[in-house]
């Protein structure tokens, strides 16, 4: 494997021998297989789930890593192409950025969005840019439109509970949250679900429909998998038969980059906190899925996070062992 | 061993047991012991050689760790229960907390005291809170109260010097500090001590008396060891016939939490910087003790510092080799 | 191999011993060689490729490493001697160094010149005081005046390159940069490059001539290795038949310290920033070397950075390789 970028550059079979490959290193500790090897990590943007479940991945199966990010004593990085570069960034991506992955057998690399262009952000250039300077096998740890680690392990938390494929429901909601948050969970997430075969009903208000690119690379998932995708502002209905609620926030595309006019949209929905309530026409034992981090009484209550509803520990959780699988094949041999 | 938090856990046979598989472990390198093995830390509070202590400790035991902390790149925590996370902490500990322990076989959290309130700092209400929601073998590795894996390389260092048990004089001595300090340090030393059968003295100024509950504390273990606790504000009778000065700086119980009042006290004893006149009724070869970091010319002098009786080098050193016969009973085999 | 500090330390013989290892250790895989060692990386000065290439090196070797810097979560750090320490400093390296040392089976350092008194930094006054302090085989991550890892790291990229020793032209140029950067660089580069036995040209402006004691040092150097040193101004004639030329930007040893007088004088030189028609002179397949990080369009043109001249990345990658040699010869067996 070379490149973990997108969980649909891989059929639905390789999915399934990854998660098996999980499953079996969770079972059985394999502090050998990479032995020497080294995980370059990457974070142009904050972490906590990733880096430690990397780091603890990497050491699981015999191998190191180092991390490198712009909050530790290094100089700022400068990332625009062709600058004339006498200001503070001491240090071009075209140079750092090698240089990382040429200590590596692998790397990872983190980069929220710009959060300017939408179109650029769509296209996940920022992160292209970076993935064209890496001659290693690459992992995407969360770009602009991307989360494939999370999908995984998702993917894997799901199957782990015996939740349905095709013909399980899958809700993936909108929720408040005061800051305009990037589109790289909502939509990976929106496009797992579609290709793991389940029916799909992305829950938002109005305002907050995710772009149609998105929609439509998920309903092409859904139709070769046999799931399907809707979308909905009601939640009794979107909710109904639900097997899994995953909220999330996002930003309103109509203002994308515009934090202001996204605030004032957005504060009217500011009861999209989901609440035991909202299960009222959901599967009895319907679980609650978020990537973390959430932010408590505004996303979600306390009741359902502390209750038996929520997984969202077994995801993190899971985010070490999909990881396990993705460095094993990508460095193993 | 599924907890370290409290030396009194663990009777004196098992801390002897401890403390040569510490000697064992400092003699002879087992490399494969902790193979694939991981650690998690966590960091609340400031650190730098618990941090590379248990860093280096687990590689020498073949394994890995990682590290989090506030001033990485991550959102605040929050730490708060019941509250509505719409300000900048983008996490609760009730998340953070468990997600991270998922991915070790172990866990250190460091969490100092609030020093609000003194009953809960006694309590140690925080780290209480925070190790309820680990479910691994969790390490103290300081709290409000309780520093148990410096008190494990004192007692070492102390077995190694063959500095007397029973018989022993140990002096527990305030020194002038510009900060209100925390209680852990001397709250634990004292029992440690105690608990190991000295004599000790805590040598305290008007107005710097450790809590009632931790002198009876150290008291109940003073009379199963055959040790005994006293209190002097007199250096001269405190330091006569003593093997050991242990200096370290407290706040005042009495102005617990008040930063100005307890000033306006402490400014009163900045002549209580440890030099080697204190040591004129003391044993020739009075040993000097400090946890570390400490401040030369304002804790203690330069002279001290750098002569013969200092043996703080020597307790930093030992930390790595007690916290690697925790993190062999913890997770070995 | 007890402390690697200077290249002038070592014999031609022992060094190209070094590199062979170093080549060695690239192409076979040897993760048993430190296992259960710990190398201690404390940085006083940021670092990026250093801290990364040491980390991934020993994990390369089955060893592990851990970092302290002042910009983590500890207390600042003390370097004055004598000083009553009641200001924000809460720790002295008298203690700090020892202790971190005392972790690890080498240690690594990095101190930037003080930049206030340059016979101080020319005698690398502030690394043998914190030198001083270690007791355990030591490794100069770069200091006022020495970056021998660097040297070593160039001296391979060469020797893999087949750039000749003995009639190889080696230019080390002065750039522009905004600020007026250290010694440590150009002076051990120049003292490698004529060790190396290369004919040696430092091409600088007026009011940039590099120190007399590091001049005669490299002279010395070069008189034993059948090399040569030259000083020049003139760009046609100092890079005439070059087979390398390196470029860094250093401050003006006439202002040294003072910021303002040397960016008056620096200015001058704006246009001393290397593109192709530097080459005019030089050989036809001249290469293009740099420690990193570099500016771009400042010190250097993004045509040569991107195009085939330039080395940049390959020394990067070797300083991994160099450095698993040192640490080899020092913790091995």
């Amino acid at each position: 494997m070379n490149s973990f970028n997108d969980l649909t550059d891989f059929s639905n079979d390789e999915i399934d021998n990854l998660i098996d490959l999980a499953n079996q290193l969770e079972k059985n500790p394999s502090p050998n297989v990479l032995k020497g090897k080294v995980l370059s990590l990457l974070f142009l943007s904050p972490s906590l789930r990733t880096l430690a479940s990397f780091q603890a991945g990497m050491s699981r199966l015999g191998g190191g890593s180092f991390v490198i990010s712009p909050d530790m004593s290094i100089h700022g990085l400068e990332t625009r192409h062709g600058i004339v570069m006498d200001g503070s960034a001491a240090e071009h991506i075209k140079e750092a950025v090698p240089v990382i992955a040429s200590y590596g057998d692998a790397v990872g690399i983190r980069a929220f969005a710009e959060r300017e262009n939408i179109d650029d952000d769509l296209e996940d250039i920022k992160f292209k840019n970076l993935s064209s300077l890496v001659d290693k096998p690459l992992i995407n740890m969360e770009s602009a439109i991307q989360h494939p680690c999370q999908n995984l392990a998702d993917w894997k938390t799901m199957d782990n509970l015996e939740i349905p494929k095709n013909g399980g429901k899958f809700v993936l909601s909108w929720a408040y949250h005061p800051n305009a948050l990037p589109l790289a969970v909502p939509a990976s997430t929106l496009i797992m679900a579609a290709k793991r075969g389940m029916d799909v009903t992305v829950l938002r208000p109005d305002g907050f429909a995710l772009p149609k690119s998105i929609l439509e690379k998920a309903t092409n998932e859904a139709t070769k998998s046999g799931g399907s995708v809707l979308e909905s502002d009601n939640r009794k209905v979107a909710m109904e038969g639900a097997d899994v609620i995953y909220a999330k926030s996002w930003s309103s595309t109509l203002h994308y980059g515009d934090q202001i006019k996204d605030k004032l949209l957005r504060e009217k929905f500011i009861d999209w906190c989901i609440d035991e309530e909202w299960f009222n026409t959901a599967k009895k034992q319907c679980k609650f899925m978020h990537c973390l981090p959430v932010r408590r009484g505004v996303v979600v209550s306390d009741g359902i996070l502390d209750g038996p509803r929520s997984i969202v520990i077994e995801e993190a959780r899971n985010r070490m062992y999909a990881q396990m699988a993705i460095l094993y094949k990508m460095m193993k041999g």
